[in-house]
Parts: C-alpha cells; structure tokens; sequence
C-alpha cells in the first residue's frame, strides 16, 4: 500500500489475538490515536473464534487465525506467543503485509528491527528504505521490561556513557495477560475469605507473593524474561557488550511494571544533570519529588502513555552511578502502543498525509 | 541476675508493645522455645492498657507503660517506636535489666551491641564480660531488611570478602505492624469491589501497589529504610567502609520480606561453592532448584524461624558476581525471634543451664 491509497481509504488491519488483554488494548489505542482504521478483521485461537468485539460503535466478529486469508491488509498486529507467531506472521509478510508483533519470536533475529519508536527509530527508517511497493517484512516489539528499561537509558546514556544496568523488576499480573488478571484477583479473594490461594497460570500463588519467576528458568538459573531484558537491551541500544544484569519478580500488582534500576555510567553524570536529560526524553515523564510522597506509582500509571522514572538519586556505593525507580503501563507502551507508534512511523509517513488519512477514513465510515 | 537465679524462678520479663505483632510474637517465640518465663509484664501505650493478652494458658492484664515500675525485670524485650525506646529503655536498664529493642534509637551508638547472634555473637560476648552483677544493658535489634541481608552476606564474606552489596527489596504490610496489615486486607477488598483504595499507614494506597517508599526520604533522596541498610550491615559485619545501595519497596505481601541481592567478591566465588557455603550457616536454608520451581517464597517463611536463600547464580555483568534471592519472616528473624535469640545468649549461658532453667519455671507454674 502506498500512502496514497491509506489517505483514501484508510487503512487495512488484522488484529491477531484480538480477545487477548493486548489485542484488546491494540483497539483501543487505535481509537485513541485516529489511526485510520479501513478494513479491520480480528483473528484469534479457535477457542476465541466467534465471540464479538466492539470497535468506533461496530460490532466485529472473532475469526479464527487458522482459517484467516492473509491476503489484502497493510498492517498485521499481532498479539500471540511465540509459536504462533513464528507460524502465522510469515503467512501475513509474504501477502505483503507490515507485521509488528508482541512476542519473543524473531526478536533477536538480526534483520528483525527491534523498535521502541523513540528510542532506535533508525531502525525503523532502514526497514522503511528497503520496502519497496508492499511491506512484506515485520518489526519486533520487545519485551515490556525492556521497553520502560531503554527509554530511560536511551537519554543517559547519550548524556554519559553507559558502563553497566542492573535492575530488579515488579512486574504485575498483567504481563501473563486477562488470565493472569483474573487468576490474581481470584486468589486475593480467596486468600482474603481465609482460603488456600491455587495457581494456575503463575507457577505459585501470586496472592500476597513476591515471585522471583517471569518465564521459564534457563540451565544457568537465568530466566528467559531475565535473559530478554538483557539481549534486547544490547540489541536496542546498539550496544552489544553492554553489561546487563537483572532479576525479574512477579508481583501482585494488576497493570503496571516497576523497576528498580542502577545505572553506572562512563562520565560523571549528577541526579540534576539527569533529571533534567530524562525529562527531554520523547516518552519519558519525570515524578521525582519525594518529599511530597511523588515517585512512580503503578497504579497512577495504568492507563497512560508514558514511562514515569523517579527517586533519581546517587547510588552511595558507585563512584559514577545512579539509582532509578521506573515504571509504566506494561500493556500499553510496553506492547500495545509501542505497537502502534511503529505502525504510524511506517504507514503514517508524515503529519499531514496521517491527518488527511484519518480524516479519509472517518468519512469513509460516515 | 545470676543464672542460678534463672534455674530457680524463671527470668522476670517485660515486654514493652506487648499487643503489637512484634509484641504477640515475642510471646509465641517465647513459648515455642520453652524459655524459662518467670515473673511476666505486659506493657503498651495508654491506648491498649487494659487488654488482656493470653500466655501460657494464663490471662495477662496490658499495663500502660508510662506507669510501668521498672524495678525487678531481668529482661525487656521493647517493641516501640525509637522516640518511645529512646525515654522508656533507660528507665530498663537503670533499675537492672538486659534491654533488647526493636528500633532504630540507638542501634548506631558506638557502645551499643547491634547483633544477630548467629553473625556477630562477638558483640553480644563483649557485653557479657562487661556485666557483673545486674545487666544494666542494652542490645539492639537491627532492622528487619538488614538482619535477613547480613545472615546470607556473612558466610560470603568468610568464604571470598565482600566487595559491593546491591539489594532491591520486597518488603511486607507486616513491617508497617498491625495496622499496616489490616490496611493492606482492607484496602485489597476494597479494590476488589470496585472502590478507590485509601491509604492512612502508608503513604500511598499499598493494595496492589509496589511502593518505593519505606521510612522517610533524607534530603539526598534516600530512605531511612535504605540508610539504615547501608549504615548496619557495616557495623554488623564490622566492614564499615563496605559500598551497600539499595532500594526499599513495599509490596502487596502480608508477611515476610524478600531481597534481590547482588553481591561482589573479592576473590571468585561459583553458585555452587556459594550454595555449600550459605547451606553451613546457621539460621540459613538453601532453597535452589529453579528447574522445580523451587525457590524462598514469603508465603513459606511466614511463621518460621529460617532466613531462605535460593536463585544463586552468577552475576551476567560482573566477573565476580553473585545474585541470590534471600526470604524471611520479618517479624520472627527480622524482630522477635532474633531479640529471644539474643536474650537465650545472654541469659541462658549453657544449655544444660537453659533447660534446667526451663524445667525449674515449669516446675513453679505446675
């Protein structure tokens, strides 16, 4: 698609997983942003198939991404783990779609972009060049950890140097999506009404618990969310060695990841001096007043765009470190907006043809 | 007091904050360990004078402490807050009795003991020799974060000298007390039902929440909480130019803290050595084996004595690195147990002399 033809008609969606927490969220912000929505077809697993889903006052049916015929869309989001990611996304580039997807497949691959908008959009500005006539590639979004983690390092680091991150994650039920939702907010109950909590979707109870486990445990006892953190990060910043270090906890918080994160950085670089370098960061909100009890909450984070980082301090044990407290929405910026704001980059090219596209598709909808 | 008084009648104890929950649990610390409990006075603020608190199968009557004659005691176990600790303790001591406080009043004075018995039993050696006669002494507890910290960092400075400790916290409603931990269940079901949280305890609503706000922010951004990590694993360990960072969060957990530690060595150091060596600690269990998920978990320690470690592995960005992941009842180890523990030391000179002592208080109840 040309972006002629998203001026006129807007343009042509599939939305993969769409019943999901992400998927859901991918509608949302969709609506939000007036992203020119032409066509728009849901696909989710058999078991999804079927339900309904509300999107600017229409009703849409589930389909299920088995028998979905990739042909005709210009942008294909997908929200689905890695399996079947690798099965179907290659279905929707080689019938010339853009797929940016949420999932750890292809991630590391090295001609995959792995794009946080603000942070590396030279990678997408690569990708944009080499597409000539249809898409047919796909652009990677990383890990939700990583996401909040570089858009906070992305302007130190141009300010300082980075040396070495290590960051210690409270990341909440929502990055296992409405199930690990759902399962969270039914064993609080539970536990509340003096019950024994079960687990399901987290490997122990997250009731009440801190639980030192986010995805499956390598033979080094890293954790593959640990081992995410560190890979993208590299890959994002372009920064290959970079020392990375991390330790991913569950906690029983519904939206909204928090990080603890010490920075140590090549040149001196001050809590002031940093304030300020974040707060120019595209993205990046700074919460830093703690004598007012202001810093990053989650809960104040939910629903919004931004990353939030405060409690900027020195860090009393490192001559040239800083010590961080950093937190977003997880299925916003950390998978459905980012998302999104990669879409616009790429079909969107610039403010006036997305203006006129999106008021192209809303009279195509009146 | 001499020990033969203890074998005869019992140490004559009172425990100042008696209806609190480190209170009640200095009580179920004492019974479970059959510590020859003589005489017995309960102390609390106007507030819960007149409350009668069951030991022993006998009803005790909650006296106010303002009136409390100090005259007698062997023991004061305190759990007040420092201001409290700072005007009632050498009221204690000056009549006779061996003071051990949970606050932070005097827990950095010079002269001062700051111990957990099975790290630095040297402090607590010192004292002894000191006392002839009456005890007229006091020995501080250190903060609950600390002394689960020091119990994992002590057998790794022995086996290969610490360099840097770095320590994220996951610390419970418990730390904040009773009320600490009916704001957590009430606010949760609030939350649950649909209402907005509110928050009295702590400063934000902690239902759901990860809060990087435990203790008062010091001008330089950090938390007393964090001050006194810092300041006390370098007097327990009598390393005080040790660099210690950390950053101190309370978390939606009923009871129990959990740490992610970073830890530097001097010398190279393997998980596997570091696991042999943490297993050997006394007061230490080993829980590693990721592989079955098995890992210290806030839910397990609740209402046990061990300080747990598990997730031992190297450090991906340090070459003499370590990350552990340390779990304990914060307020058994991290507050009663650990102030019985140093009462037994100091009180109970021998065991043959302990369980004489035992026997003799049984004896006098029968």
């Amino acid at each position: 698609m040309s972006s002629g033809d998203a001026e006129r008609a807007g343009v042509a969606i599939a939305i993969v997983g769409a019943t999901g927490l992400v998927g859901r969220t991918f509608l949302s912000v969709l609506a939000e942003r007036r992203f020119p929505v032409g066509r728009l077809s849901l696909f989710a697993s058999p078991r999804s198939a079927g339900q309904t889903v509300e999107f600017a006052g229409r009703s849409y049916r589930v389909e299920a991404l088995d028998a979905a015929d990739p042909a005709g869309f210009d942008l294909a989001l997908f929200s689905a783990g890695a399996q079947v990611s690798r099965l179907h996304a290659p279905r929707f580039t080689a019938a010339g779609a853009l797929v940016v997807y949420n999932s750890s497949a292809f991630r590391m691959e090295p001609g995959v972009p792995l794009a946080v908008p603000e942070v590396n959009p030279e990678s997408l500005a690569l990708l944009s060049r080499s597409a000539a006539g249809g898409w047919g590639r796909i652009v990677a979004v990383p890990n939700c950890s990583t996401i909040q983690l570089v858009m906070v390092l992305k302007p130190l680091h141009a300010a300082a140097g980075l040396a070495r991150v290590t960051v210690a994650t409270y990341q909440s039920a929502a990055g296992a999506g409405q199930s690990g939702l759902h399962e969270l907010e039914t064993e609080t109950r539970r536990v509340l009404d003096g019950d024994a909590p079960a687990a399901e979707v987290f490997a122990h109870p997250l009731a009440f618990e801190a639980l030192p486990h986010v995805g499956v445990f390598g033979d080094d006892g890293v954790t593959s969310e640990e081992q995410k953190i560190i890979d993208e990060t590299r890959k994002i910043l372009g920064l290959s060695d970079l020392p990375v270090s991390a330790t991913c906890v569950r906690v029983p918080v519904r939206v909204g990841h928090s990080e603890a994160v010490w920075v140590e950085t090549e040149r001196a670089l001050d809590p002031e001096a940093a304030r300020a370098c974040l707060a120019r960061q595209p993205g990046v909100v700074v919460r830093d007043d703690p004598a007012r009890a202001v810093y990053p909450l989650a809960r104040e984070a939910a629903g919004t765009d931004p990353v939030y980082v405060g409690r900027i301090r020195r860090d009393p044990a490192r001559a040239q470190g800083l010590i961080l407290w950093v937190v977003a929405d997880n299925v916003r910026k950390g998978a459905a907006l980012n998302a999104v704001q990669i879409a616009e980059r790429l079909l969107l090219l610039s403010e006036p043809a997305a203006r006129a596209a999106r008021e192209s598709a809303e009279r195509a909808k009146a």
